[in-house]
């Protein structure tokens, strides 16, 4: 427990921040996919730093090596294996991490955890580095789902308070949900976006950070998809989207605005489009007892801002026992939202595509 | 995959609304525990409806009936088996959900995923009854943390918008924590419990019904519990409170609120207080990393208005391929918000043992 | 981890031996699937005991009560949980097996492991009377498998050393399969069934008991069936037939001959019949890589003698450390391996039944 | 599911015989373990081939690269990966394997599951050298139970009918149990370990394959270790020892021998010595309900003769539809059974560290 998942399909993701290499296995992929490396590393791409205004300049060539799983193209039914090897390898100046821990950051947490053994160095198996096997296995799965009509796509909804056009929960098309991937920057409205871009810019000049909200949906998902209880849609994509670090809520559908609303409100009325069942509105985020009911599948998720920044912060010197200023070194992405987005997708591919395996078993019975 | 929660414990839960019991089975317990069945009723009393304003008159006498797992009062270390036989077995009253299924209950996908062999009396498998297994387990593992220093609790934070008094985030007392637990309206400020009451009132008049917001702190959880990545605290226990049928939405420590915040705001500086290192602020909601850093851990979660309302609804006939109208038939809990209460806590409490079971095995070696 | 298995099902055994039940819940049995009670009361009666020579006169009427999951005859896609009331339920002669532990029996293992709180009564978790949930699940999964054409079969292959004919490891018919079956003593030749029968009369004289050997056998496997690895259908039948207390020994195909063979003499050469891929022997006992190849699987099982005797025997008495005599009051099963016939097929046909499930799922991709 | 081991530890293996790469990832290991490489690769080169009588002269290189889990020769707390890569890549002489399957060997059982997509060329994913990675993590998991006391050790316990003289089932000591890994031919009576070289050496002579039986032992053992019934030692090891691809069955203590005895014999009679609770006797392995107790555990496992012979042999072409004869080329292991002894004590190792870590989190609270 702890780096794997363990459902229809086994992801197993491997790696620390400065180590020689991060990686992931996924055990369970149907053989004779096709996996497109070139679409696959467009996709990584989306989550690499460049060199532009809202991430650091450290240059990330994450080109994954496969190591196994793919023959000529198709998975060939064995574990699908890929690792990125790590370029930045030094740890100098991460060495005091071990004694005044980063506020925001798993330093403390991990010391105690494994007293002292841990890899500090980048932020070890804590770092937001460990997103790109993330994104491997997901854009994977991506693939597989497009063959089935199933696509997936996100943008930025809003950051430090500026917000995006939301997806039209109930109309949505292929076309609106993958636009903002397209783009450098992942939003609906391109005003918006440069409002964004203009905040990060002077966060960043104050060597402050700042937060946002990711908005994702999957299209084409048939209805029956997901299981009661333990295993329903939304407690698989919480579970994977909980694993990028610095998400800390998800809401599906009107999520927490359901809250203030009245039954008669939120209640999503089922109607008849072109012969198909639908609702007229999509309060649910198209999930009802945790299973897919054909609509838009509709969630957000809060991404906190980067807890490291470039002004001096309280901490504690664990070995002196004394409180101690900080100052992190380096520079800092002062929003990673943007490239927070296709992890989003990628914990999302991975969820519904092993509901999508799981329903197959049923189905065929 | 469903209904088994498959951790340092394994977690079963079975049982339909109208069939003869339902129940769980808890796999992984220690030996020894003793379990307190007078305070497990209490516990599970909370979550029964009563005869009060907020709730449905159907009295269910949630008595469990321990079948296994325990012997004289202690765990015996073989799985426990508790069930409830359900007294409402009739299903005249529900034959015709297969065909007209009520918006924002899961007939529909229940219909589509299992073809039309689903039991639809009462919400079968996906009914809020299923809570009371669950309540049965998570009171159980209170009991184990308990014992070990740790207490878990949760009040209504809001109802259709009337909010109640937020716990203190950093001086959280185990006195504050427990208190809305012992009042049949489990809130902080009872002059907004009467508030929402009045609202519960209102809208029950209005044959309609209202959401709400429950908060759920953990306190006494020591340092270094939870992993990284897919087994952090926030995933297990997301993954756990989803279980709760009208859950759409969990945020941990300052959660949404953090996606429009500065780093230097969200970060919590650390200090000493006593010789322990804490926090300043507590916006972390006590996960840093996925694993505990001894603060208060914190989470909230969005319960959607009931479904079930008096008014006419728009809904689809399946068969005749026909919009058509629905009225619900029965009395209906205008508010389901005060009785998932201890539904939090317990899937809170499943998740905590849970890590703190894990926890143990690491720090022994 | 303990009583459940957790795969495409998840079979989760509850209960001891003189609690108030014993039980099990399968979660993830397709819905729509018709159990016949009838046939799995005949099929649980095989492994009950009965006034016979061989068995204990304890009668035990292990008519299940259905809790959930099923509706008018059909699985209905929620967990399915069964129970069996225990009639006896007094412990009172198995209060000093907690100092005085029985050899051959759990009774010092549990001792260590639980710390005195175990249920000691009738070997409590430990007792063979588990087989009994075991074989409702797994006579379930039989009735599944039998609407797909196949089927499961087992015979006493030898007791105290006197053998039974072998099934035919390439032309095995269903009905020599299932003959065993339908009779009281489940053997291929009754000429040697007698002699088996007449061994335990004398074993039983003695105050003695003997152990046996079990082939099992299943046909109309389809090939392709089963994992490389960690989940071949070695693997997963070996994992569930070890659940059998008293089993020692697993042995697929040739088994433990093949040790002593060359490659030419134990490859099975594939040959064509009726244009259909076989194999002209089946030394494989129909699994080549962890998948079936579409020949009859085949497999055996060793069983220890039932350590409960009457003779008299050395024990220690844990208060005291000191060595001392034990007596084992009651009735003694002299051989308890036709009860334990059903029982193998029951875990061989979960296993099954769990590598079906998962093999839909990648041919339907 | 398939090559994923998912217990308290999380062992995942990946690789295909002549793809890139193999390698494994270990989930679950306490952090702050040291790791000697050292005396890692030297138990890795107990099963390369050299350039003796009884194994193929290809010449594996089986030196492992840590990519993760590793920090200065200590566990980090995050997953351990380590990968092999492989030399020898070219599949050209695999080419017609999908079409005319080898005898004994998963080409054709592949070909039916994976539809033609499976990576064929040396037995790809089903080859005996993904044994290397199960290697590597069961002789990381010997390491740290050899901290704990705890040591493993085999022996060829016959070689096509000649046996070695058995380990002592009572009182088995460290240097018995371990002086054959130290020899070149893993056996305890050198004068029958030439005899079985001899035989190795007249069968290849004749262009066949001759199998074998390993015994394993296990010393230090704690009693209280595996649990009953689905995660007995029994079922865990036989998990494991089954992921090897040549091993055909198993048995524990007296096993298959057992079958033949009567209860008088078989019964361990328990007594004192010096103080200690121990069994007179052995028949159990060390293992009763499961669970170890405190005597040496100790299994025999049977290997089948390497399917890869010289001799013509009969198959089926595929595609034709007719029976043909097949003549595998380049050089084959006349005896895979003292390669197989290292790779059955590594399984043991996992299933027992696995069984070390549970036992530890029920013990402490």
């Amino acid at each position: 427990m702890s780096s794997t998942f363990h459902g229809q399909l086994t992801v197993s993701i491997f790696g620390q921040s400065h180590g020689s290499a991060i990686g992931v296995t996924i055990d369970g992929l149907p053989p004779g996919e096709a996996v497109d490396l070139e679409a696959l590393q467009d996709f990584l791409n989306r989550r690499a730093p460049g060199g532009n205004a809202w991430s650091t300049s450290r240059k990330e060539e994450d080109a994954p090596e496969i190591l196994s799983g793919l023959l000529e193209g198709y998975t060939c039914g064995a574990p699908l294996t890929a690792i990125i090897r790590n370029k930045n390898t030094r740890s100098g100046d991460y060495a005091n991490l071990k004694d005044l821990p980063r506020p925001g950051h798993a330093d403390y947490t991990a010391q105690i955890k494994y007293g002292g053994f841990q890899d500090s160095a980048g932020g070890g198996h804590f770092s937001g580095r460990l997103t790109a096997p993330l994104c491997i296995a997901g854009g994977i799965c991506m693939q597989v789902l497009a063959r089935r009509g199933i696509t997936i796509g996100a943008h930025i909804a809003a950051i430090g308070g500026i917000p995006d056009e939301p997806f039209d929960p109930v109309h949505l098309t292929r076309e609106d949900l993958l636009a903002p991937g397209y783009k450098p920057f992942p939003v609906r409205s391109d005003a918006q976006g440069e409002a964004m871009q203009a905040r990060i810019a002077q966060v960043k000049a104050e060597g402050d950070s700042v937060g946002g909200l990711i908005q994702c949906a999957v299209l084409g998902l048939p209805p029956g998809l997901g299981d009661p209880m333990l295993d329903g849609l939304e407690n698989r994509i919480a579970r994977l989207v909980f694993a990028i670090p610095a998400v800390k809520g998800i809401e599906f559908g009107a999520g927490f605005a359901a809250a203030g609303m009245r039954g008669s409100e939120n209640n999503d009325p089922f109607c008849l489009e072109d012969g198909q069942v639908r609702t007229a509105t999509n309060h649910a985020g198209g999930i009802l007892g945790g299973i897919s009911n054909g609509m838009p599948l509709l969630f957000q998720a809060a991404v906190k801002p980067t807890p490291s920044i470039a002004q001096r912060q309280r901490s504690v010197s664990l070995s002196r026992r004394e409180e101690a200023g900080l100052e992190i070194q380096g520079r800092h992405d002062p929003c990673i939202v943007p490239r927070a987005v296709p992890c989003v997708e990628a914990a999302a591919a991975l969820a519904v595509c092993d509901a999508f395996l799981e329903q197959e078993v049923r189905r065929v019975l």
